[in-house]
């Protein structure tokens, strides 16, 4: 989940201002408003080390009525507390019905430190996550309000941050905490190291009701207002959800994009430089490269009896065809298998939409390529309201589920999003409808797709994000230079699977 | 959830007859009402080999209109199924909307066999059992309806039906299936090791949205009727879910109590045998030598670090306070420590309602007895409508998942239901009143609950039932002789604390 985000994102002081005055009040009038109607809210906050959190929390419940509010700093367990069950001291600290409670660190990362350890206990830690989600399902179904952030910084920032503080020679509050030879949180600072652990965490634990918000916290502005908007929309829909009497229209979920603040929207596609291209003899002195080691690496593909799964996305007109043709170019048919996805037809559509796929995926050995796929749900299918809201919501945690049972039996999985901009769209489109040859390849379906490139936008930017796992990646392929992008295709898969089959 | 099934359970063949003609007509028009409304069911079968699956499934299907039925027989894999990741096999295999799909055997007797298999392998069961839900879940929020039953019959019956069988040398079809070196089944005769396989099966994966059925299979009748009225009752349930406008009442979730059978409502409290008791040298000495075991047992504990929950349960009058007692008389008052649980204060009712009990949990090392505990959501507040009914059918599992965070933390659990009859009771309701110094036990409340004796029978055969779990399994004490009552729980609890300590 931490793989797509834009980390550029930052607001100016001036637009801070302007926002920041009116969220106060709300959020100080919805804390009232959830203490008349006895809504229990949970709001806990986690991140990398110097990620700002004391300083974001500060400004967050600013407004706030402390009457009405807990606040705990997760620490060491004190004696007695390490003699009981790990959760029991989280439950015991839940907020009274119509109270705030906020947890500055929480479970996860108590449970990373006390029992995933220096160990690296990988049981322990699952386990621990699997009551993670038993109480906070517990709670939710009690109706608690369970919010949950990660604040994240790049590693660069971090080293950065961590030579500032060094310099202004401030003890950290938590190392006071934790006495001087307090080296519990020493994990927090190798990053590179335990990042799996964090997007494993989030994955495992990013549920309905208790959903992760990451927040981009490179700059202080934007994370403190992606807090509050966050927050307040929150609490308006958990409000709306009791108070509403039956029969009255469903509640929307919160979209950051309805968020009049244009600057919250952070997209990873518009950040991606399309200007990397290849000469003609670059292109074809790598392509040979890798296309001769993918057809060996197929022979040992099978030998292994691992299989691949590559999915192509992406763009009317960047070029899927073209890449697919690239990749398969010299390799055994009997080992790879291309399947393109259109529209399901009237029997795929009675079934749940995940079914159409299920004998396509790959045997143990082979290599099947999607020419698009259940992304679908999450794109098309979202943009032009061929499902519910709430099942393309739903989505994207079901097609993260359906991956790792193909990941956990051993499919090796490649997920490309080809990128171009929209001039460029146009200009393939033209020069197909010039092409007698290539004409067929446009339809009106692609000029009412290109209509709406802001809303498939949105849907990639969200996709991209949220169904970007440790098992299941996606690469994003900067596609208007053709030749750069078939290489990169080829490139990446070879060195992919080689990686694979030596571990 | 197998521990306390009445296998006893019966039905003529008159009252069956009586019954079936109604059922069915009612289910095929049920089947054709679900067609109509695209409602796909799926239902599962499970069970013990020889518990009469084949023949109950048959009279099943025998009033289904056949055109909208799939039946799939689950056997070993073909060459492709095997190469491709384990639950896609299944997943192809949901039927399309308004179809009901029947799988005699399922994806989970086909992962204990394939996955589980002769190794045991623990982990990849439970990676699958995870797997399960993420595949059941996700056709539930599609709109399937999802039924599985669990055939259950006694091993004694088992063996018994095994050697008929052998008698009649009638191919079993699942044999002929597997070919002649078809050893792959045969993990089903061993039944007491498998037994702990199935029970976690059932704990893990009893869903609400796809809810395990036991069916008490010793008597055909029975399991055929309780089959019938349990799919009938769910489809019914669910067209009224599915058609309700909103505003109209939630719909009545299944309650076998209402069924208008009697014979169906099977208790295993009601076959207690309290006819059991000691004399009084025979109890003398049994005490004295288990309070002398638990005495020396209780530092083994501390030094181990282990710790014991002991929860105590029963009828108004059933000896709890006295058996307690007998059971602390001999130990150090620093390592144990009674709660006595009654109803919860102001503070208490505005939080989930397990938060009181997390500061109660036992530590490491120490002995924490409740006289009546979280259990009273189950019993009490469901009886007394003290809560609603979503909330305590909630509860069983809320409640199993919280003493499997105990459990699995180290902490060993002993749960004591003291069951008397209804005399029993008000004799000794009667001699309290008698007596003035035992006058205070008895409270406006006692005689409240003895009026809704039936009402606290079937809650408490219900909660016997589904909160009874591995790792925190119900012990009924039988407690019409005091005597026995006492002698139970210390030999009860000193045989189990011994038994945990050594391994």
């Amino acid at each position: 989940m931490l793989e797509n985000v834009d980390l550029s994102q930052a607001i100016t002081s001036e637009e801070y201002k302007k926002s920041i005055k009116t969220l106060q009040l709300e959020l100080g009038e919805l804390q009232r408003k959830a203490w008349e109607l006895k809504i229990p809210i949970i709001i806990v906050f986690e991140g990398w080390h110097a990620s700002g959190m004391g300083e974001d929390i500060n400004r967050f419940i600013l407004p706030l009525d402390p009457r009405g509010l807990d606040f705990y700093t997760m620490t060491r367990p004190c004696y007695e507390e390490k003699l009981r069950p790990f959760m029991l001291r989280f439950w015991s600290q839940i907020p009274i019905k119509g109270r705030m409670a906020i947890f500055d660190r929480s479970w996860y990362s108590r449970a990373v430190i006390e029992l995933f350890g220096k160990e690296k206990d990988e049981k322990a830690l699952e386990k621990t996550l699997e009551e993670t989600t038993y109480f906070e399902r517990q709670l939710a179904d009690d109706g608690y309000l369970i919010l949950k952030f990660f604040l994240h910084i790049s590693e660069k920032e971090q080293k950065e941050r961590f030579k500032a503080i060094k310099k202004m020679d401030i003890p950290l509050i938590l190392d006071e905490y934790e006495g001087k030879n307090g080296k519990e949180l020493d994990f927090i600072e190798k990053y590179d190291e335990y990042l799996p652990v964090v997007e494993k965490i989030l994955e495992k634990t990013d549920v309905p009701y208790a959903p992760w918000t990451i927040i981009e916290a490179n700059d202080r502005n934007f994370a403190v207002l992606k807090i509050m908007i966050t927050v307040t929309h929150a609490i308006k829909t958990h409000i709306e959800k009791v108070t509403r009497t039956p029969g009255q229209q469903t509640i929307k979920y919160l979209d950051m994009a309805t968020v009049n603040l244009p600057a919250l929207n952070g997209s990873t596609l518009e950040k991606t430089d399309l200007s990397k291209n290849l000469s003609l003899k670059e292109y074809r002195e790598s392509k040979k490269l890798f296309q001769h080691r993918l057809e060996t690496l197929q022979y040992e593909l099978f030998r292994k009896k691992r299989s691949v799964l590559i999915i192509f996305e992406g763009w009317d007109a960047a070029g899927k065809g073209g890449d697919i043709r690239r990749l398969v170019e010299e390799l055994n048919p009997r080992l790879y298998r291309v399947v393109p996805v259109g529209s399901p037809n009237d029997t795929e559509k009675a079934h749940q939409y995940l079914w159409r796929f299920c004998d396509a995926a790959p045997m143990a050995g082979h290599i099947t390529i999607f020419d698009r796929s259940w992304y679908g749900r999450v794109l098309v299918e979202r943009v032009e309201g061929l499902c519910t809201e709430e099942e393309w919501r739903r989505a994207y945690r079901e097609i993260n589920e359906f991956e790792k049972i193909l990941a956990d039996s051993g499919v090796i999985i490649l997920k490309f999003w080809l990128h171009i901009d929209r001039e460029t769209q146009l200009e393939r489109f033209k020069s197909r409808l010039n092409d007698p040859e290539k004409r067929w390849k446009i339809t009106e379906d692609d000029w009412r797709n290109r209509n709406r490139w802001e809303d498939y936008k949105i849907a990639a930017d969200e996709m991209l994000q949220k169904t970007s796992t440790l098992g299941a990646p996606w690469i994003i392929i900067e596609s208007r230079d053709k030749r750069y992008s078939r290489v990169k295709v080829l490139k990446t898969t070879a060195e992919t699977l080689e990686k694979e089959l030596e571990s």
